[in-house]
């Protein structure tokens, strides 16, 4: 399964492309940020973000797209553009027919780490032991986004089997039966 | 001028078009709203209202969309699907390269009903008078975006005329001199 995950953001945007399943090493496909200039209008961000975002899709073809779910909760003074760009990733993949999952923050440390709690440094550690770097990516943006695209790949493949074979048994009458 | 006015939400975003300028008769072009189904996934909902404002920008071919401007202090339940919906109908319009304009919901309905503090019946029975219609736009969303479309007929085009003055001037070495 290839994951595309997103972190979103208007000043930086994670891109990260992760190729793995449950129980097999991960392998990372691409790793990048989208970056758009403050001094622009929030549209022609939006738009360039877009094209920023649409041309990865189009480059790794995921079977998946893995966004950050935002809260309000979150920094006020950024969370209009997060939920913003957030909804450009979710519309650049939908519009492909490319099915998009979100995953909140404490998901994908948790998936990456074991801790729901854990700082940027083991999230970008475990990532980077993970995925057998070299060096740790940069920025974090860039990290979050293959957290997230790993994440995915334990936590919404179990998922996506489970419906695949509850679907499957409700089609051939047989028990549910899922292989992990 | 024709402006394209945007309520933006994920159950219902009103559309609402005004041909219009300062100290004219204002004339309704089109008014509408977009729903998507709740049962649907955000990410698929964002998809139809791309479709739903982008054949409304295509058909109405406006000079200039003007978008609600969100803030996060608003109803935490829907202000992400605000946000997310606002960021659709401002990438449809930068996408086709129409100027985007936000305004407040204070300002919208100062230029409106002369009081930021006015209530949705206030606007609606405004809007209504404004553009001459024998019955009032429902529902709410879509009055919402006329009084846009027509806030911005007011301000925003002042605004406009004012740039376009200081640009004129710069470029010629002559005084401003703003037309009303």
């Amino acid at each position: 399964m290839r994951v595309l995950g997103v972190d979103p953001g208007l000043t930086r945007c994670g891109v990260g492309v992760v190729d793995g399943s449950v129980g097999r090493p991960l392998t990372m496909v691409h790793v990048g940020v989208v970056r758009t200039p403050a001094e622009l209008d929030v549209a022609r961000r939006l738009v360039q973000l877009e094209q920023g975002l649409d041309a990865a899709i189009a480059e790794h073809r995921p079977d998946v797209v893995a966004v950050e779910r935002v809260f309000s909760q979150n920094n006020v003074s950024t969370v209009m553009g997060t939920a913003q760009a957030s909804a450009i990733a979710m519309v650049c993949a939908a519009r492909r027919g490319i099915p998009v999952h979100l995953h909140t923050p404490s998901e994908v440390k948790a998936a990456v780490t074991g801790s729901g709690r854990a700082d940027k440094a083991q999230v970008t550690a475990m990532v980077t032991r993970l995925l057998r770097l070299d060096t740790a990516p940069k920025p974090a943006d860039a990290a979050d986004a293959l957290a997230l695209a790993i994440c995915h790949v334990w936590r919404g493949g179990a998922g996506d089997r489970l419906a695949a074979a509850v679907a499957k048994s409700r089609a051939t009458g047989g028990a549910v039966r899922v292989v992990r």
